[in-house]
C-alpha cells in the first residue's frame, strides 16, 4: 500500500507516536499547527469518514475525545480544534482518514476565511427547507 | 436552561432539522459557510467533546458518518468538512457541542490562516519527543 500513514502504522516510516491500540494509532503532527497538534488514524485503511466502517469510527472518536483532554492538560491549552478533512477539496493532504486535535489559544494566529458575505445567506429560509428536503431523501 | 442549542431541542426555538433520534439532533446551520451547512448535537447538554459521554459520542460520529453522505449527495459537494471547535479560543460561538459539517468545493472561498511559519517547526524533533512524553503521561 502506497499511503504514508499505512507506512507509519506498519512502521516503515518513522513516527512520534502518543497513543497506539488494536483499531488506531495517534501521533505528532510533523507540521503542527500548534504545540501539541496530534493525528489520529484507523489502522485499517480508508480516505474519509464515509468510508469507514461505523465501529472503527466510535473508537476513533473516543480516543479523540480522550486526547483531546491529555493533550490539552499536557501543553496548556485554552480551547480545542477537532478537524477531519474529507476530500482534497476539504483541504485533506493525506488520503488516509485522520482526526486533527490541534490545541488553541487566544491570538494564535490561526483563523478561518470565509467565502464572502456567508453571513448573509441565513436569510434564504425557503432555500433551508428545500435543502433539509433534499438532505432527508438521502437519509 | 438558558442555552441555543437546548432551546431548539425543547423545540422552544426553531430550526430547520435534518435528522433526529433520542440522543442526537441534526439541522441547517442558519450563518451556513456553504449550502448544506449542518450542525449535529446532542441532546443532553455538554460544552466540549471531552466532556461529553462516550456512548453520546459514539452516537454523535455515528451520525455525522451518515450524514457526511447524504449531505454530499444532496448538494453535490467534493468534499466535507468536520468540525468540533471545543471552547471560545477555538471558536466555539454556542457552548453546546456541536460537530460540523461543511460540503466543499475547490475554490469555494473557504480557508485557513495559518500561524506563521508553522511549517518550520517540525524540526524541532527533540521538543516533539518531549510533548509527546507529556502527553502520554496524561492519558
Amino acid at each position: 500500500m502506497d499511503c504514508l500513514f499505512c507506512k507509519i502504522i506498519n512502521k516503515e516510516l518513522p513516527a512520534v507516536v502518543v497513543y497506539e491500540d488494536d483499531e488506531c494509532l495517534a501521533f505528532l503532527d510533523i507540521y503542527p499547527i500548534a504545540e501539541g497538534h496530534v493525528l489520529v488514524i484507523p489502522k485499517k485503511h480508508c480516505v474519509i469518514l464515509s468510508e469507514c466502517d461505523e465501529e472503527t469510527a466510535k473508537n476513533l472518536i473516543a480516543v479523540v475525545k480522550k486526547l483531546n483532554s491529555a493533550v490539552c492538560s499536557a501543553v496548556g491549552c485554552e480551547g480545542i480544534l477537532n478537524e477531519v478533512r474529507n476530500g482534497a477539496a476539504a483541504g485533506q493532504e493525506v488520503p488516509h482518514l485522520h482526526f486533527h486535535i490541534i490545541p488553541r489559544r487566544e491570538n494564535d494566529g490561526f483563523g478561518w476565511v470565509y467565502p464572502p458575505g456567508y453571513r448573509e445567506k441565513m436569510e434564504a429560509k425557503g432555500k433551508l427547507d428545500e435543502i433539509a428536503s433534499n438532505i432527508k431523501k438521502k437519509m
